[in-house]
């Protein structure tokens, strides 16, 4: 997607062929700037300190320090089974900086088994680069049919609309191109349609506690020309009363194949709200978010409790440079939740790379019939 | 309530009975400051500046402006109706301060009624400091006897839950004692039940955007040692999901005659959790907050939109004292409403001074039979 004016994937290869170029997504959208990783180290450190954030992207840019690490292991002259024994050790650096990052561990496996399949250290960089490059372009490439399935639901609300106002879609945290490769998922739908020349507005949670509303998704659609404005997370139930909300649609980080979704703490109350009033309220997502294990969200999925310090303090701008500063007296008791499940009867629909089903096991089989059920659902 | 151990009220007269003292609320959680008013004029900006807020504590400080304005009017010798004009004038300059704050008119056309009984420019500044005193205590025995109507609601959760736990009770904003003279609204039931001895744990939330929980009702509620966890809007449907709350009480700016709530944005949606969940939901409310002419308050109540800077930029300590720190990038689009209404449906009931009442019209009007309903509802 376009960052002042030029377009940009938030990881890639540098043209020198030997190094990675990322977007340190921790100065935005104060700053704009771009950090080249040239060892697994460096890219460690980019994931674990959240220079980059958000499922596919984490995944693509570990794919992507994977090739950095085979490089590292052929310049040590290793091959064969040693090549792949070290190969492997660089892989559990990566994996051990953000643990519960599903896609993260995926991208190493897939390094890990790619390059096990040739022997020379130059076979094996090779395929190393050719599998990031691959992890990321299936990624974008997810994110731009996702954005082509939930451009349907935009054309029919404009044309429902009498094809003349703005299609007002409100959006939850960030689920923007800043979080995968490119296009994002709960944006992808969005920018399909502002390309197609259909008018639309979005309403920007800000996303208490940590911002990603206000900080990503209102700059990247800034960045796109994407019309939008940011509201307090307590708005939307009041904007849904008054018709000034057409369609939800929000990212997932992980979904049970009966469709109940967690995502970013708060949205559970925007799908009652979007229930309560009769709004549409879909939740855009690449199938690799799918737990294929798990049938009941509310009582399995296990919600991460962070410090509260990201509830008691924020971090601005002031004169040049981001402070933190404190809200709260010091001492007051902060609880932290991170996320919540909307139960699958909220959901309108689910936008994956292959259409739109119901949030249900049925409508999400349909659409992944190879995804056999474990035994035994949870 | 206390404060540092100390007794407090909102609004008091001072030892030498000339002068008017406050509690600057603008500097907590962060200091803790009182302030003597000395002329209507500063009281006309202590209000105007928001040093003090909330509709019962905005009203009773007015009306002790009103005494400081008899006593002005009394020094320039004037009597009858002359004193009358005059009184009356400085009663404009303070309503001018908060035009659509209904207590603070209230207060002062109080005032201007019963010093219009008597003639004597003496008399009247007695009357006028009998009349602010009244105005105090009646609105502190009025919350007074919500915390013991509410009390109920709470041993009955305390004793449902086997009489051991504590009753875990959500609130939203700050209808705590800092918004009226003493014991607050929403709060009154939770101090009755905290001083007779019943645990209970609150949680706060943060009442974006302008953080009214995590500044006031956080501070208020350390101060009495009620045990309590700030925690961010988007938090509580989470928390109703897993049995972690029993009750939700909030306050109200406006409730109509159907039991329609108008309180902080965000309150609805913290409602349609409630439902979702089987929590009950109550409000908390002297009559005063009730608007006997409106039925429909979704389509009838205004509500207002302030300025988008309240979101965008915030306050915060950082060192010594408190700074203003920058959210989101220049130029994003914001918008900010300051309330939203509450379905009565949504509403398991009303907690007024006279008692709990189902929130229907039937309910209230059982409660407030004096109050004839106007013709032609709104």
């Amino acid at each position: 997607m376009l960052v002042q004016g030029q377009p940009y994937r938030t990881v890639w290869l540098e043209p020198d062929g030997e190094t990675v170029g990322i977007i340190d997504q921790t100065l935005l959208p104060f700053a704009f700037e771009t950090l080249v990783l040239r060892s697994t180290t460096e890219t460690a450190r980019a994931i674990g300190d959240m220079l980059v954030r958000g499922a596919g992207c984490i995944g693509a840019v570990a794919a992507h320090g994977m090739f950095l690490a085979a490089r590292e292991c052929a310049a040590q002259g290793l091959r064969g089974g040693s090549f792949d024994r070290a190969f492997a050790a660089k892989g559990r650096e990566l994996c051990a900086t953000r643990p519960t990052a599903v896609n993260l561990a995926w991208a190493v496996e897939r390094q890990l088994s790619a390059v096990a399949m040739v022997d020379s250290g130059t076979d094996k960089v090779t395929m190393a680069r050719e599998t990031a490059l691959e992890i990321a372009d299936e990624d974008a490439d997810f994110c731009r049919r996702i954005g082509e399935h939930g451009l349907a639901l935009i054309e029919d609300c404009f044309h429902e609309n009498g094809g003349k106002d703005s299609v007002n879609i409100l959006t939850h945290c960030n689920a923007g191109w800043l979080a995968f490769v490119d296009y994002g998922s709960a944006t992808a739908p969005i920018y399909a349609a502002h390309m197609a020349g259909i008018p639309v507005h979005v309403w920007v949670d800000e996303t208490r506690p940590r911002n990603q509303g206000a900080r990503l998704t209102a700059w990247e659609l800034g960045q796109q020309g994407v019309p939008h404005t940011l509201i307090a997370d307590n708005t939307g139930g009041h904007l849904m009363q008054h018709g000034m909300v057409d369609l939800v649609i929000t990212g997932t980080d992980r979904t049970t194949c009966t469709g109940d979704v967690a995502n970013k703490i708060g949205t559970y109350l925007k799908a009652l709200a979007a229930k309560d009033n009769g709004v549409p309220f879909y939740v855009a997502l690449p199938s690799s978010s799918f737990d294929w294990e798990t049938s009941d969200g509310i009582a399995a999925i296990p919600i991460e409790e962070r410090d509260g310090s990201e509830v008691a303090k924020i971090k601005g701008l002031a004169g040049d440079g981001e402070i933190e500063v404190n809200l709260v007296a010091k001492g007051t008791p902060v609880a932290n939740f991170a996320f919540d499940v909307t139960p699958a009867r909220l959901v309108t629909g689910l936008i994956t790379e292959r259409g739109i089903c119901p949030a249900n096991e049925a409508g999400i089989r349909a659409l992944f019939p190879e995804k056999v059920p474990a035994s035994g659902h949870v």
